[in-house]
């Protein structure tokens, strides 16, 4: 099998044109760039016509389907040798607001295309390979990212996952059920032999550096605050500045302090930190306003240094609330600590990408993915490729092409196979 | 006339009764401070059913109501001469969101009483007295402050007065008609020998000095901006520094830049800068925002200093669009001079006060009035009251006593008889 699989590529026309059938579904033009985004939150509509897609090609796969309680869809081609662990390979499809085609998406459709490219050539692999399709990954609509990945892997306990509202007080429970996503099938059912995803970079590294795909080491770490900042709503033409207590001038602080925070030389450029939302209310041209909402996303590789910078961060806000006379408070709705992929498949990838002859470095993803959950169970790896416009994502503007999307498949098919060939 | 009118006195009562009857609609308690507001924005089915109670206790007053092409409404309370200019005396129901009971609303319900104090005594006066509502005074759903009354002086045409859009596109006309406020009588038909009104002070310069009476002299000037700053959207994970272009951190950027310009002592704090408003979008947690919304409101005495203000914004937003790579677009939604009141109706207003027994104090108002736009077509005046809180308004915590209320209808009554009975 190993041998066969040699010289075996997949298509990657196909391929491409898998990935814009499932970008049609939730597609918009963008106004402000031209460019045509996908906008298709988890548990949607949208999201679930594209479920239902994912499941029709899983069908002409000839894979069998299994959906566990969490909505997470699993398309199943069965291994040679009975009572294997399976090798997964998997993403999601859920998008941020106004998003684009490529991110999680290639992370279902390269392995799909893996599977129909096997197929194509009648090979077996020992060991199961499954693709996964997992539930809320982006974390927009519920506020907890990688949300499938997690009760799979038993981070989060199915309960507590049904039970995120989202704002308008919509449960995931309530979607799953009313999309026809509550599966069956238990959530921590799946144990894989191995783990690896296939995605985007989301970052101008690869593409800078003229490389193909990057052979990824691990996660950094991740924490989300959500912030409420209560003022007192005052006549903006009368209300001299001593007597304001302006939540909008706190958040303003709070959002430049973040930048200050990533020019820093002692955090060497590796810190990220973003106010993504901001809103103030009641929001009118003559009020002060009363209240700000925030919402603040900050990552670095190190767990110390994102413990140092949350300390800061709170100590930044009591200073804000004596500075403007508001009430701030925080809740820590994500922390996750960094992850270590496997040092055995990240060698696997590295060498399938040799063999290839694609231009490889090691590097570590910046986003969090589903394959740092799994991680916690399994041996796990990642293969990044390049994206167009210095990486850009979370944005209509993400994209990799046709010929960067077949060089990760390629990778991820002779990865898949040796894995799963495994004893 | 003036003889008997000096030991009247308006009800107390009945004016706090009526001014609680109107706070009816639109009344909302506030989660945040506990104190019940009202929310009635411009041409909603709230405000519609606030102005159809005003028109029934025109009714009941015995005034005819006549109603312009704009939506502004009249009470009339005939002259003993024929063919006398009126005084009007008059102000606005609508309400900015989640606003208070007394801002505006006392500007019509004062004289409402003052002219059911004349009814009761059976008391003529030789010109009309005419009690005024005027449309979308708060600015806040149709983006043009005083609209009203700036059309029935004159600095706006009806037209483009009725094609104003609220943020769903709905025009001033398209809500005059569905609303049935939309008049046949002219919009200039109404040309008064004088207007006074009488507000709360929505500061704390009455409240604090212990005074019951502010004789206004003028309104300061206000302009608005209207700024819009495109960005990037980005992956708040794996984007560097570098390579953001965060509309938020530049909308944060202006406004501590318009704290900055408050404090700076060549202003000797009459400078008020707001950033009302402001929403970035998409508004994701891992989303560096593509887009940032943002409302502000400057306001002084002098227009000189209005013009290097706007000056000195202007060449801002182009420092921080080089700064942090934005494009930032901006439009002067209002402008408006400082206004100076007419003296002869100032010495009015302070003789009666006098008279009265109350404390007072000439003084300048930091807000938008009515009052300003009728300054343009004849001699006009203002009375304040203080409220509570120092003075806090645009709030539900907005509050004036019955006591208050009562000093400030008292010193109007005195103030529109003796203007309708000059010559």
């Amino acid at each position: 099998m190993a041998d066969s699989s040699h010289d075996l590529e997949i298509d990657s026309d196909r391929l491409y044109e898998t990935i814009e059938k499932l970008a049609s579904y939730g597609a918009f033009d963008d106004p402000i760039t031209g460019a045509r985004g996908v906008n298709r939150l988890a548990l949607t509509d949208t999201d679930a016509q594209a479920r239902r897609q994912v499941c029709h090609w899983f069908d002409e796969a000839g894979l069998e389907t299994i959906i566990d309680a969490v909505g997470n869809m699993y398309g199943v081609r069965a291994g040679s040798e009975p009572g294997m662990a399976p090798v997964v390979s998997g993403s999601h499809i859920d998008t941020v607001p106004r998003g684009g085609a490529f991110d999680g998406a290639l992370g279902i459709l390269a392995p799909l295309e893996v599977v129909r490219s096997l197929n194509d050539r009648d090979l077996a692999t020992r060991r199961p390979v499954i693709v996964g399709v997992f539930t809320n990954e982006e974390g927009t609509r519920f506020n907890c990212d990688m949300l499938g990945s997690a009760v799979a892997a038993g981070r989060i306990d199915l309960d507590t996952a049904l039970g995120f509202k989202d704002r308008d007080g919509i449960t995931v429970g309530e979607e799953l059920i009313r999309t026809g996503f509550a599966g069956e099938i238990n959530v921590s059912a799946m144990r894989p032999h191995a783990y690896v995803e296939c995605h985007i970079e989301q970052g101008p590294i690869l593409g800078r550096e003229g490389l193909d795909i990057g052979v990824v080491t691990g996660v950094q770490a991740i924490f989300w605050h959500d912030v409420k900042i209560t003022g007192r709503a005052a006549h903006a033409g009368t209300t001299p500045v001593e007597y304001r207590r302006d939540p909008g001038v706190a958040a303003s602080r709070i959002n430049l302090k973040l930048r200050e925070l990533t020019e820093e030389s002692r955090f060497g450029g590796a810190l990220r930190a973003t106010m993504g939302g901001c809103e103030l209310s009641p929001g009118a041209y003559n009020v002060v306003p009363s209240q700000a909402r925030a919402s603040i996303d900050v990552r670095n590789p190190s767990d110390d240094v994102m413990d140092d910078v949350e300390g800061e961060l709170i100590t930044f806000y009591k200073w804000v609330e004596d500075k403007e006379n508001v009430k701030i408070e925080w809740e820590r709705v994500v922390r996750t600590r960094p992850i270590d992929f496997d040092p055995g498949v990240q060698e696997i990838i590295s060498s399938a990408a040799g063999a290839l002859g694609l231009g490889n470095r090691e590097m570590l993803s910046g986003a969090g993915h589903d394959a740092q959950e799994w991680a916690s169970i399994c041996k796990t790896g990642m293969i990044f490729i390049p994206g167009e416009h210095d990486g850009v994502s979370h944005s209509p503007r993400e994209h990799s092409t046709e010929a960067q999307c077949a060089n990760g498949a390629n990778v991820l098919l002779r990865t898949l196979v040796e894995l799963a060939d495994e004893a």
